[in-house]
Order: C-alpha cells, then sequence, then structure tokens
C-alpha cells in the first residue's frame, strides 16, 4: 500500500536524489527541494574549472530526472526554518533570497529528509572564500575556470608581471585537490603552449599544498606514493606537511614544518581541503537537541533519524551515524556512493514507517572502492581490496564515471569529449563568461551564502 | 615577400577572424582584439537561451582557432580610443575596466581594421535593455535561460499568479526574434510538460510582437507566409502591426494599429529588434571626418577603407559601403557571410597595401541565400534564388551550420544533440546558473556598457 503523508526531501545531491526516487517508486507524496534547478554530478565538477567539461555535461534538471515519477514534485529553494513540532519547515525561494526578502513558505510535512551536503572549510577563516575558490559547486567552478583562463591572458599581455599569474596553488591533497592540480597542469603543459606569444603556459608552477605527510591520505597502500609521482610526472609541485595561514590577493602564506613562514607569490588560488557540513546540520541539531562534532555534522541513530524525531532523517557529509553495537558516532568517507546508499535506505525507511511496513535494520556502507584520476590515461584505484594505478585505473575511473552520469545524452557527450582531449589534448569548453569578469565587488555581492 | 608592419584588428567576430586569418596566411604581424576570449558563432546563440545547445558549443577560443598563425597575437580587451595621426589604439583590459581603472594601453598599427559589430537597438530607451535582454551575446543569453527557466518555476510555485509568469514577448520577427519564439513554444509545448506538476506549461503564451506586417520580412516571396504558418503551428501568437512603446518589470505596451494601446502582463520580454552599430563607428567617423547613419553606421569607401584613411578599415553590421558607380551608401544585411566576405576581403587589402601587391578592385558581396530555422525540422530556406521550407529546408539549415561551426568536437557534440533532441524533443542544457540568480542590482553593475 501506498506511504499516507507528505515528505519532504531537502537536497538535490546524490543522497536527496536516491531518497526522492526509492518514496516516488513507493508510490510516496514527495516534495523535493534544492536551490538549484539541476542534480549536480559533484565528482566532475573540477573537470569544468579547466574547461574539459561543460556545466550541461554534468549538471541535469532535478525536474526532468523526476518527470516520471507522478507524486514527486520539486521547489526550487532553501530551507530556512524547522518547526518540530508543528512538522513544518520553511523553504524560501533563490529570487526572493537574492531580492532580501525574507519570508518563506511554511510546508507541512509527515516526514522531513534532509541532505544539505558539506561545504569546505577554510580553517575559520572566511574571508579567505572570495579569494580561494571551491570546485565543488558549479557556479564556483565556472569562475574558477574564468580566473585560471584569466590568469593566463593577464601573463601574457604583461609578460613583466608573470609570476604571480603563473603560480597557481591548490590546497587539501585530498581526490579533488589532487585531480584539479593535474588538470590545471595537464592545461598549462598540453593545451595552452601553441596558443600563447609571449608567455610559456608550461612554465607555469602548480602547487599542491597539503598539511599531512602525503596525497590522497584516505587511499591504502602504494596508491598515494604512485599519485604523488604521477603529479610530479605532470608537473605538479608537491608542498607536504605545509599549512596555509594566510590568504592574500597575490600571494598566499604557509606555515613550513620547522616552524618557518613562506609566502607565495599567486594570483590563483583553489580552495579543496577541510569539511564543513550544511548549516542544515546545526539547525537540525538545535530543534532536535542532537549533538554535532566540529564539522558541524550532526549525530544520527543507526536508522539516519534524530535522536527522539523517527520523522526526522538526515544523511550523507553533514552527518555522523551511531554505530548500532558500540553506540559510537562514526563519519563515513564523503563520498556518492555512501550518500546514495544512505538515500536508497532513508527512503526505505520513510516509506515503510508511513505505509505501515517492516523498518529495515540499522543502515550498512557497502564499500565497493575508491578512485582518483590524476591526468590523462593515468589514475590511482582501490576496487574490493584491489590496488592498482596507471591506464587500466583510469579506464576503470571512466566507465565508472560515464555509467553512474546521467542521462544517454551527458554520457554520449561526456565520452566524446574524453575520447577528444585524450587524442588531442584539448579542451573545448575555455570560455571566460559572464561571473569571472565580474568586478570583484559584485561578485560578493551575489554570493549565496548558505551561512548568512 | 610578408607584408612589412603591424596590422591590428579589432574584434574576434565572422568578420574581425576571416581579416585575422587573411592576414596571417599572408605573414603579416596581426594583434587581434576582442572583449571575448572566444569566437561566438552567434547565428546560434539564441539556442542557448533555451537550453538547446550549451556555451562551449557554439563558442571556441580564438587563441585555439589563430594558433597554427604564429605571427597573430590575441589580446583580450576593448578598444576605447583611436589617434589617427600618431596610428594607436587604446585598449583597456576587461579586469581594468571591471576595477574602473581607466588607463589602457596604446598599441600602434601600420594598418587597422576594426571590426565591431552591432547590437539592438532599443528605440532610444536604454533603460528597457535589462528588463528585455537580447541573446546575440553569450552572457545574455544565459541570463535570458536562466529567468525563462526562472518563469516556469515561479509559476509553478505559485499558481494563483501565473498570466505574467507563462506570458512570454519576444520583439522583432526577423530571424532571430522568430527563431527564439519557435524555440521557447518548442520548451514549452514539448519539453516541459511532463515535469511540472502543479501548472501546464503548454498553456504558456508566446508573443512574436512586430512592428511591420509579417514575420521575417528580409525573405522574398511565399517565404514569410509560411514562416508565419510553421510559428503558428507551434503555438507562436503573431502580434504584427503592433509598436512596444513601455517596458516595465511585470508588462509591456503596445501600440496598436488603430492608435490605441495594449497592455500585456509578462515577466520574461526578449528583445531582438532594430540596429545600434557598435559605438567604435562613432569614433572612426569623429577621428576620420566620416559620415554615419541613423542606425549609427559609418560610411566606407568600395575597398572598406575611411574617406581619406587607406590605413584603417571597418566591415560587417558597422559600416555601410559607397557603391563604387553610384556613389551611393549602402547596408548590407547584417549576415555572417557579409561579414566573412568583408573580413577576408580587408586582409587581402591590407596585406596588398604593406606587401606592396597590388590591391583588389572594390568589395563585392556573393549572396549565397539565407535561412531560417522556426522549430523541430522546420525551416524556410532562399538558396540562389531557389525557395523552399518545411524538412528539406531544416535539412540544409543543418548541414550548413554544422558545416561553418568551428571545431571538429563542436561540430560532433552539436550533431549529437539536435539528434538526440529531434527524438526526445529533450533540451539537455537547462541550467539555471549563476548570473541568473543574482540580484538585479549586482546584474546591472557587472553589465559592461560599451557606449559608457
Amino acid at each position: 500500500m501506498a506511504p499516507g503523508g507528505r515528505v519532504v526531501v531537502v537536497g538535490g545531491g546524490f543522497g536527496g536524489l536516491e531518497a526522492a526516487k526509492a518514496l516516488g517508486r513507493a508510490g510516496a507524496d514527495v516534495t523535493l527541494v534544492d536551490r538549484h534547478n539541476y542534480h549536480l554530478f559533484q565528482p566532475l565538477t573540477y573537470q569544468v574549472a579547466t574547461g574539459g567539461l561543460a556545466p550541461g555535461d554534468i549538471a541535469v534538471p532535478l525536474r526532468h530526472i523526476l518527470r516520471s515519477y507522478p507524486t514527486v514534485d520539486v521547489l526550487l529553494g532553501e530551507m530556512t526554518g524547522l518547526d518540530v513540532a508543528g512538522r513544518e519547515v520553511t523553504i524560501i525561494a533563490p529570487a526572493d533570497r537574492a531580492k532580501g526578502s525574507g519570508v518563506g513558505r511554511r510546508i507541512p510535512y509527515d516526514a522531513l529528509i534532509v541532505a544539505g551536503g558539506s561545504d569546505y572549510s577554510y580553517f575559520g577563516h572566511e574571508e579567505w572564500r572570495s579569494q580561494a575558490l571551491e570546485v565543488k559547486s558549479l557556479d564556483s567552478a565556472l569562475e574558477v575556470r574564468g580566473r585560471i583562463l584569466t590568469a593566463f591572458e593577464s601573463a601574457e599581455e604583461r609578460p613583466e608581471d608573470q609570476e604571480g599569474w603563473l603560480t597557481f596553488v591548490v590546497v587539501g591533497a585530498g581526490p579533488t585537490g589532487v585531480e584539479m592540480a593535474g588538470q590545471i597542469a595537464e592545461l598549462a603543459r598540453q593545451t595552452l603552449p601553441p596558443e600563447f606569444r609571449h608567455i610559456d603556459p608550461s612554465s607555469a608552477r602548480v602547487l599542491l599544498v597539503e598539511t599531512g605527510d602525503r596525497v590522497l591520505a584516505g587511499f591504502p597502500g602504494p596508491l598515494p606514493e604512485r599519485a604523488a609521482r604521477a603529479l610530479e610526472r605532470l608537473g605538479v609541485t608537491l608542498v607536504l606537511k605545509h599549512t596555509v595561514v594566510d590568504v592574500q590577493a597575490g600571494s598566499v602564506e604557509l606555515s613550513q614544518p620547522g616552524g618557518g613562514r613562506q609566502t607565495v607569490p599567486t594570483r590563483t588560488v583553489v580552495w579543496a581541503a577541510g569539511v564543513a557540513a550544511s548549516p542544515l546540520a546545526a539547525l537540525l541539531a538545535t530543534r532536535c537537541g542532537a549533538e554535532t562534532d566540529r564539522a558541524g555534522r550532526v549525530t544520527v541513530n543507526p536508522d539516519l533519524s534524530l535522536p527522539g524525531h523517527p520523522d526526522i532523517l538526515a544523511l550523507g557529509d553533514m552527518v555522523r551515524v551511531r554505530d548500532p553495537e558500540t553506540g559510537e558516532a562514526r563519519a563515513l568517507p564523503g563520498l556518492a556512493p555512501v550518500a546514495m546508499q544512505q538515500g536508497r535506505y532513508a527512503g526505505r525507511v520513510v516509506a515503510a514507517r508511513l505505509g505501515g511496513g517492516s523498518i529495515p535494520g540499522p543502515f550498512h556502507y557497502r564499500d565497493k572502492g575508491t578512485l582518483a584520476t590524476i591526468g590523462r590515461a593515468s589514475a590511482v584505484a582501490d576496487v574490493q581490496g584491489l590496488r592498482f594505478s596507471g591506464f587500466p585505473a583510469w579506464l576503470a575511473w571512466l566507465t565508472i564515471h560515464i555509467f553512474y552520469l546521467i542521462g544517454f545524452e551527458n554520457r554520449a557527450v561526456v565520452l566524446l569529449r574524453w575520447a577528444y582531449s585524450y587524442i588531442t589534448r584539448g579542451r573545448g569548453n575555455r570560455l571566460i563568461t559572464h561571473a569571472a569578469s565580474a568586478p570583484p565587488r559584485a561578485r560578493v555581492a551575489q554570493r549565496s551564502d548558505p551561512r548568512t
């Protein structure tokens, strides 16, 4: 029997989307709320930042994905409030938010699933954010693309002021940082050289700054070392055991292992370090009386519900899940498969609860492996304990990413772009558009900061 | 012998690009200046505005196109000044312009080719511009895309306030207006209906407003009538013999043929009427003592040079060319083939002048025909006097556009998208990104208006 009552799912990322689909399959009435009108394939967003892929290749309208789920409704908006007793969430439309009119709509729910994801943390320095952009959201990735391309243009125009324009600093050597540094190095060494007359783009320095002592610290065995060697072959300079202590308009300052400090002149900084849970985690914790950790993640029960609130579930990067046996709260890796499995699970839990079916047992993550690509035909993989690197890992990476990409047209276009780029080393989407050329003041004004 | 001296080409559109290539082939030193880092295939820009194509499909970095011309240099910037006696142009980089620092670089030339193109004229009402966007530039087309998609989202969210959100007004029934109206109608009637729950997108009204008594007035014989019938079949309402007399935030006002006025509630207006030559035409006219017409076009000699200034040439939408026999100044149609032929011609004239070769005779436009598409598998064509419409015209349209598109990757991707969309009626690039969701104030601040 179809579940009775209305479910509100907040967040159209991997977790929220899977939850909405699971509920839609069960025939439940669902309202899926997201700030954007599209689902973003976040593992490839960094490729937009260097022109390898176009925004539309990796982003699909949520309405389009859910068009064949007649009981699922999509609402463009941001969750800004929660009334636990009255079972209502407050949603503000992006246009109203931009206008500064903060009057949201109150939407009643019988069950609520919150999948707000996470952002990078700037080590408590929010003021670095406008200078050191991330490549997790599509808008920011497009702006990074504009900044990287503008840096080469500026160096070409003023060959006397090259050092800052031709130094690129990537902060954080997790998968995104490693992939981003590799992409910038490829762009500089392989794509751009025939196109410039006054500078040599291949002389650009790409620094990958990491507080820890190795890249891809989450990968097992020999993979971090292999990734490091692959990055160095591409021309990436690894700056390990260094921490960013300041970001200025023309430089970053690093603390050195011995205790000294080092200033690196650079005009382009990409941030891929730290984890800060969505501010919705704090909202849930306050309203439901739950714990949060230092990264702002809220602790949920083994069935992903908030303590004492079986009608409210949360999942993905913004939660730690309590172990049913030890009682210990544990953060799972911030990966798409974790969110997808939790989303499907949460959908089943809520469908069972509203429909009177049997509630599934506690959530268990089935780890199928991890992959990271480093550059053209190079990757590291850890799949079911099997560790490999180089071309076979890249093929595995490519196959899995094409397979999980949503939409036949996107799969075909992305495969075509990668094949083309593999052969020619070209990148077809190197445009400096609107946002990137806006004056800094306008850019800051139009950033929609979920924390404010 | 390679031409001696330096040629500055301003504008990387169809005309400027062909001029730079012709000069590059002759071995001349060329600096090509453009505000954007890409060449835009403008005849298809309107398809970006409805999600049919992605920006990168129709825009290619100028550096990439010119990478195999070693004597051609690309400079990102805007021409803001001209010293005719000293033979120098002033160029401001977009980043400096955005910062408000107006100190440009002075670049010397031995020959100057200006191909600044044109914009739409707002009948003297520049204040309508931010409300009634054009779809000629990529940035504006992306913003139109965001506005159209947001209109459907807003109607879905507030079903009680549908009329304005679901009324789309396109002003001007030339090729761009006709194509744009057809695209919006297809989006509303074919792509979106399965994706909305509270509204019926196919009930949207698409009005094509035209001062004249028919659409595609530049097309001969039965083609305007056939285009009109094809538009009506798609659900476009033709509002002929009406003129826009006011544009407000929630409505447009039209003057009726009888003399009355009519207010149409609408939240989305697309402007494709009138012609205003690039302000560079006025700059050239002032500095060289040449005439301009009401659309701001400067009159050039039969060899495209400015009167009394054989070292300065201008071409494309921003000029009228004096007939070598009658002496009459004539504006050629604002089409890519005109600009391309003039660009190649100007390149040859300058190469001959600087290299001491024989100067070619006066410019003659070879008219190969005109095409306009109206919707899925429908178009009108006038090719070498052969007039046809429907599917054969659409095939001709498709073939020619794919053929002239720059870059193998783009051709393959666009063909794939059109094939996919032909079969499924889908549109893969329906994203509401950054610019569109920015508050109006920030948007206005970051518009780079060539007139200021």
